[in-house]
């Protein structure tokens, strides 16, 4: 295969996960086919199928895009210059608020995460991988700088996390919502205060 | 009403949710009718909804009688002698795994919780509300003997609840079962690490 011809196949790839999730957002995951699909992108359904074998690998493809976006800005917070507090709010603060848009306000993409959750959550599990590796790298740059005080970066990185599960987690979003509970910010100040230096004992 | 007619009518309805709760266990709240209860009773279906106006409410009567053991078992916890950080592992112990044996061990029970969710919610909220109460008041005592450095107790209870979300809420226990994440022990360290006096700022 040539370059350029690799270069339309990865086009075409793309092309079909681009006009799966609007058909995904505008009909919902499950009433849309992938005839419907390859209708859009005037192609035959067995065009379709040469790049992805099946609809859930089509719906693993957008799952993976929706949630590599999530994952993309995390990245470009952690990078950033500035304490270590002040990124892992942003960060944090910054998934909350795309997994909202993403997966709460629109009803249609919230059945693609419930569809992902319970037939593809290796996708899911490697989503939660990567942004608790982003968050890991914040918490130990503030650990080297003596800004945070933890004993072990990857299991400082999944308590934070999984800590912030009412606020990340695409269902509890949704189920919390309007609930009684802590406010993101005061989530986020609870956080910090387990990372932050204690007192020495006497 | 005399004070023995009204310990027969306390006693029937006690009666009803013990046989509801077994038939929920053994045959699941769906397929349980309300004449398969006033049968094993031996009463008629119209004397169980002299006590009980329909279904939702027993329901509503088990899923109170399972929830207040848990809230009962903390707040024993909460009343006895110790620091308040060793009270509240234990306490949070106790309620992860009370929720674990009641409502994922048990497929049937879980159903159980997943109707009072959806249908429910307001018993749900009422005791999140308690179990976050009686954190906060072992937050308090850890606070008032400068074990614990707490702004806000409210919150801080609040926030500590959260944190434990997936060791508390039954969906979430049942969903992160052998999944990637932090331990119940771990998970508690860190949510102590949030409440333990911090380092004074230079």
């Amino acid at each position: 295969m040539t370059l350029i011809s690799e270069h339309v196949e990865t086009d075409t790839r793309e092309r079909i996960l681009v006009v799966a999730e609007r058909l995904f957002r505008q009909i919902g995951y499950q009433k849309t086919t992938v005839g419907d699909i390859a209708k859009e992108l005037r192609m035959s359904p067995a065009n379709v199928y040469r790049f992805f074998d099946s609809k859930k690998a089509i719906h693993e493809g957008v799952a993976r895009g929706l949630m590599g976006g999530v994952e993309d800005a995390a990245q470009v917070i952690a990078g950033k210059r500035g304490s270590a507090a002040a990124k892992l709010r942003e960060l944090m603060t910054t998934i909350h608020r795309m997994n909202c848009e993403r997966y709460v306000g629109d009803s249609k993409l919230h059945e693609m995460v419930e569809i992902a959750m319970q037939e593809s959550w290796e996708v899911c599990v490697a989503h939660m991988e990567r942004v608790t590796e982003t968050i890991g790298a914040v918490i130990a740059e503030g650990a080297a700088s003596g800004e945070f005080e933890v004993d072990d970066v990857v299991e400082a990185a999944m308590c934070a996390c999984t800590a912030m599960m009412r606020f990340f987690h695409p269902q509890m979003i949704a189920q919390c919502a309007n609930k009684p509970g802590p406010s993101l910010d005061q989530m986020i100040d609870f956080v910090l205060a387990a990372l932050t230096p204690h007192a020495k004992k006497n």
